[in-house]
Order: C-alpha cells, then structure tokens, then sequence
C-alpha cells in the first residue's frame, strides 16, 4: 500500500511516495517555480534514473497532474496507476488552537485551516493550494493534514501564555504555538524506543537544529514547552533569524534604519540569525565552520553564540521538567555536526552526562553520545517528518476505516 | 563623613544622606512633581518628624537647593551645613559600553551620559539634570555616577549579542546591557559574605524580583548573563512589561490593534506583564495573591506564569555557568514573598538543594531557606542600592584621593 506525503509551498511542492509494507520511500521529488517562469520538476524515482521536467507550471493543479505523470511514466516511473496510492498526507504549518493531532481532511478541517491563516500568512495558503490541488486530481482518494503545531497543543498555560492583556490573547489567540512538532514527535518517540524504557517515564530535551532550529521539552511522551512561539521567529538564532532579542530592538531599530514595522519583520527573518552574527558571511553553518577553522574569529563567536543559547535553553526546560533523563539531537545540523553538538554540551555535564568523544564522531540510524555510565542520555537520532506524516495517513485514512 | 546618594528622575527626586562611619542613613527623602503642579517635598530625618514641604519647585536645581534647606534646617536637618557632604553619588541608567564601574564625574563623563542617551532615552537625561543641578549648587563637592548598566559590563559577547546583523550593533551599539547591575553586585557579594567562601570561587544566580524583575548569572564574581536587554524591557514578566515575547507578535498586534511601533512599546511597558496576565486584574503580586487565595484562577495563574518563566532563567543560568552553588532572592517580591519563592524553586531540587519550608518563612538580614545538608544553597539577602551608590562615592571621591 502506497501513501503520498505532499509538502506544498506557495510557489513550489515537495512530495515523497511510501510504501508502507516497509515504509520505505519508492519515489520523491521536487516541483519548483510554480506559476513562475523557469518551473520544473526534479523527480526521483527509486533505483530508477532521475527525471527532469522543464516546462510552465502554472499553478498547484497542474503541478500535481505533473507528479502523476511522473509516478505512473513508463521510464520513471514507480506505480502503474494513482489507484495505487491509497492516500495523501499534506503536511500543514499552523493549526492554531484547534488540532492537537493528524486529522481526516473534510471541508471543516479546511475552513480551519483558512481560519489559522493570519497565524501562518506565508505557508497555511500554500498548504491549502496543495490539499485542493489533490482534492480536484483525485476527488476519491482520503487526504489527512499533519499539523507542524498540533504535537505542541499539549503545552501548559505557563509555557504558552506570553505576559500580554489576557484579552488580547483571548481575541487574537497570540499565543506560543510551536512547530517542527511532527520532528520532536518523532524524535522523542525513538528516543524512547532506542533507550527501551516508555515514553511516559521520560523527560526529555530534543533539539531540532538546522536551517530553522526549535528545541522541544518532552515529558511523559508530551510537549510541555518548546521554543519557537506564535510564528517561527522566536526561540535560538536560526540561519536568518533572529530568535529571542529585546522587544524594545524592533523600535529603536525602526527608529534608526527608516523602517515600519513590516519591514523590520521582513529585517528579522531574513537579515539576522547566523548571516547577521556572521557579519553576512553565510547562514549555513558549514561555511561559517571552514571560516572559523581559518581564523575568522567573527565566524568561531557567531557559532559560539549559537552554542550558548541552545545550550542556555537545554538548560532552561530541565528546570521546566524538574530535570532531564535524554537530550536528544536531531535535523540537519543536530544530526551532521558533532563539533557543534560538542560545543553546546560543553559545561552541561553537571546534568549527570559525560561526552564520548568518540561516539560523538559516529552516524547511522539514532545513536548514543554519552558514555555508557552516564546517567542522562545523549542521543543523534536523524528525524523523519515526512514518515510521521505518512504513517499518520495511513493510520487515519486506512487503519481506521 | 557625609555621602549624599541621589536618584534623579524625569519630575523627581530621591535622596539619602549616609554617615559612612556606621553606614546609616540620617536622612532620606523624595521631592515630586519637579515643573509639575502640586510639586512637593517629603523629608524623613532619623530620629525626628518627618517634614512635608508643598511648594512650586520649577527644575531639578530648585529641588537640589530645597533638599539642602531641609538637610540643614533647624528643626528637621542633620547636618549643619552643606559643607558636610563630602560627596554626592548619582544613580545613572545607562552607561553604554563605556563603563564597567562607577566614576568620578567630569565633562567627559557627562559627555558619554548624554552619548547613551537613545539607550536610556527617559532616564539619562534626567540622571544628567540631577547631576547639573547638585555641580550647580555645590560647585566644589566631587560628584561619582554609578551605573544600572556597569556589573554587567563582564559579559562575554556569546551573553550580550543578539543575533542581528553585526554592522547594526556595531553602528548602533544594538546588544544586552543589562540592568539593576547594583542590586545584583551587591547581593552577589553579600552572599559571598555570608557563606564565607571567596566570590571567585562561587557561581550565583542573583533574582531581583520587584515590580520590575531580572536575574543575573555571577560566576567569580563576575556578571556572565543577565535577562534585561538593551531596555529593562527583556526578560521575565514584570508589573507592567512583557518581557520575552516573540518579536513577530509586535507586526502582528500592531495590525490587528491598529497601533504604530511606538504606540506597540508603550502597550509592551504598561499593559502587559502581570497586569496583562491577570486580566487588569493588578500589576501588584501581594493583590494577585490575594485574588488566587479566594479562588481567582485567573491570577493563580498569571502568578505561576511569572513562577515558570523565573525558573526556567534560572536553569538556563545554570548551565550558562556550568552549575550552580547558590540561588539568591532580593527585591520586593523576592525578600518578602515566601510563597513566590516556593513557587519558583519547586522542581529545581534536581539542582542540589531543598527547601527548608519553615526557615523560607523567616526574615531579616541575610537569611538561608535551604536545608542545612543542601550543597546549593538558596538564600534571601535585601538589597540595597543606595548603600552601594555611597560606598562606590566614597571609594572614588574620597578614599583614592
């Protein structure tokens, strides 16, 4: 049985096709430029040659018409006909405080997706382009949304209420959200499997670092605070953002740069985070490492910085747990750096671990940091949104049939 | 010896004379409304009435002159004449980057006051009239300016800098500063005192908790983190400010209120923190508490949001400095407030101590409400500001001549 798992942006879709036998990945792809010029699709299908596709796209409908196309071609192709695919999984940014899970896509499910839209302006949009597109192609085929939020709705009031009017909360719903939950789901989970104990004994750290970073507190199998808030700006510096700083900057900076508060938006998401510590050197945290490596001493403080405030929030959601049993590790740069997951351990140990080097500079499948006496675990275990969404699909649309 | 200590605001006046030979204060008082209808004096000599004085007082020179008159009436002085006050130190906000310490007053000084001006734009300025009002009148007592901003001069730049693009904060001098820095050196030191251990050795976390609140991480003595920013603004929720908050809820308040960026930092500062969160409730703990005890789930919960966010600081600071040896309450709230202090410190115990529920309902001087056998220890000490202001006057106008 085959489920699609759709990730739709607004001017591109991502998509990775399961089969769930043995939930492995038979095809994925890419399809950029949608609506624009220059559109294409890269499709990738497995153990077959990569297909590429240049032509007008000129919106999400025929976008997905091109991944059938592309799923069901002779050459590249992986099924025989969409009859095959048994459903589709959208991942969603922003389900405000209406899902606490997966859910069957219906047209209420939609309208609250269209209601979260001023929570997640850029991308709950998108998504919805994404579930209609299928909805026309394939009007029979059940479709589930898989909300980055949801995971993060079990959070406390403590941990989500900001200090503003109550009532400006009430009729905003300005609140912390959280994403990357499908990550941290997933992460904390596996953790859990990995160190053979149950999740609902558990307090765990995860720290979802790469291009967007977020850092969840797990306990008992539940978020109980994470790091990111109303949108995906807050939390430690990202590749261009910002993260936590003074609310008092965005005026004294509107004030001194001749900017509205718009642009200083545009400004924090774009403009900062490593690129700016790095005085615009680079957000990718490799090149600032090759920099830092030759000398660049911009470079070592804007990774150090980086280090501190993770480490400063490791810190920070123990207090919240009344302690920590694992951290764990995950996404590109949490997965791929154990420099930098060194640095961010550094002086952490009065947590009850101690850093195996050596184990540090290991891969594969999840694995262990610490050394083996270490009380609190230490864990890289690479995430898989895209297998949560599908394994979510397939629980909601076949499974429950 | 005399030491006069003034705190000059923007309409105000507060004062205290210290006899430095025993550390008392023979006289304190506060002049208000300074240019303002209704402008008055009220002064409080040791050991007589107190003296209220209803009078127009046109500027910050009138004012200095009508202390003076009452500091050396017949009735209500304690001093015989001006030429007692061997030298006055003044409380300054903010000092920039410039100063680590206090300092003797002279034009370079004023100078670099009225250059951190766009930090402290309410503040300096008026800390700035009080100093040329007291040079006016007493032309020839040497003046020393201490500063909120100068303990937390130590940081290191991974503390201090926020993830923006390194040419604003070096243009704009855009980083953490850092307040109540007198509070949280004198505390710190104090509670080096009294554990009879050398401050070099110790890693505190200092909580002045108040109306308005900030917590300090002190490693040998020294200033490591702090939660204020480049405004009093950052940080835990206080009376009437927000503290941390995702900076994207400022773009999207101001549209959804209709409110411009000034408007948006003035509801941040005045209708926010626990007046937010209790609902318009009280910006004042003792009412919220009040309101919890006869069952206003409303306010139970702004305080245990305050509760949350203080403990988690204190965690991150923890691991900001590799551990903890002691956890120290000062301020309004964290010298008076056993309560809130078990409300914060539950579920910390992982870091090494537990609390001595009876000792926390004591009082006093310094005072210890961890158990004896606890390693970290967690204490209360009153701060005192002024007493800092006059010993820091002392050292520079007196002492090192």
């Amino acid at each position: 049985m085959k489920i699609l798992v759709i990730n739709a942006g607004s001017s591109s879709l991502k998509y990775q096709l399961f089969d769930m036998e043995k939930e492995q990945v038979v095809a994925k792809g890419l399809v950029e430029r949608i609506g624009i010029e220059g559109s294409n699709l890269v499709h990738k299908p497995l153990g077959k040659e990569v297909l590429t596709v240049a032509e007008p796209i000129a919106n999400h409908v025929e976008a997905v018409k091109l991944v059938f196309k592309a799923l069901t071609d002779e050459r590249y192709g992986v099924i025989r006909s969409m009859d095959e695919i048994a459903a589709v999984g959208h991942r969603v940014l922003h389900g405000g405080d209406k899902f606490s899970a997966s859910v069957l896509i219906n047209e209420d499910v939609k309208a609250a997706i269209r209601e979260a839209i001023p929570l997640g302006p850029l991308h709950n949009p998108a998504n919805l382009m994404g579930i209609e597109a299928c909805e026309k192609v394939m009007p029979t085929t059940p479709q589930v949304a898989v909300f980055d939020t949801a995971f993060h709705q079990t959070m406390p009031p403590q941990a989500y209420l900001y200090a503003i009017p109550l009532s400006d909360y009430r009729k905003y719903k300005v609140r912390r959200y959280g994403f990357h939950g499908t990550s941290h789901k997933f992460v904390s989970a596996r953790a859990a499997e990995f160190l053979g104990r149950p999740a609902s004994e558990l307090r765990i750290v995860t720290c979802h670092l790469g291009n967007g970073s977020s850092l969840c507190a797990v306990k008992g199998g539940k978020c109980v605070d994470t790091s990111m808030g109303l949108t995906p700006l807050e939390g430690v510096p990202m590749g261009t953002r910002s993260g936590d700083i003074d609310p008092a900057v965005l005026e004294f900076l509107c004030d001194k740069k001749g900017m509205n508060i718009k642009e200083m938006l545009v400004y924090l998401n774009k403009q900062c985070g490593m690129k700016g510590l790095s005085d615009g050197l680079s957000s990718d945290y490799r090149d600032l490492f090759a920099a830092a490596a030759k000398g660049n001493e911009i470079a070592a403080t804007a990774l150090e910085t980086f280090a501190y405030k993770v480490r400063k929030y490791i810190g920070a959601y123990t207090a919240a747990m009344g302690g920590v049993d694992a951290i764990v590790f995950t996404a590109g740069v949490g997965e791929n750096n154990p420099i930098m997951r060194k640095m961010i351990l550094d002086g952490l140990e009065y947590l009850g671990f101690r850093l195996d080097e050596r184990k540090n500079l290991g891969g594969g499948d999840a694995f262990e940091i610490s050394t083996d006496d270490s009380r609190v675990k230490v864990l890289v275990i690479p995430t898989n949104e895209e297998l949560v969404i599908a394994r979510d699909t397939k629980a909601l649309a076949i499974d429950k049939k």
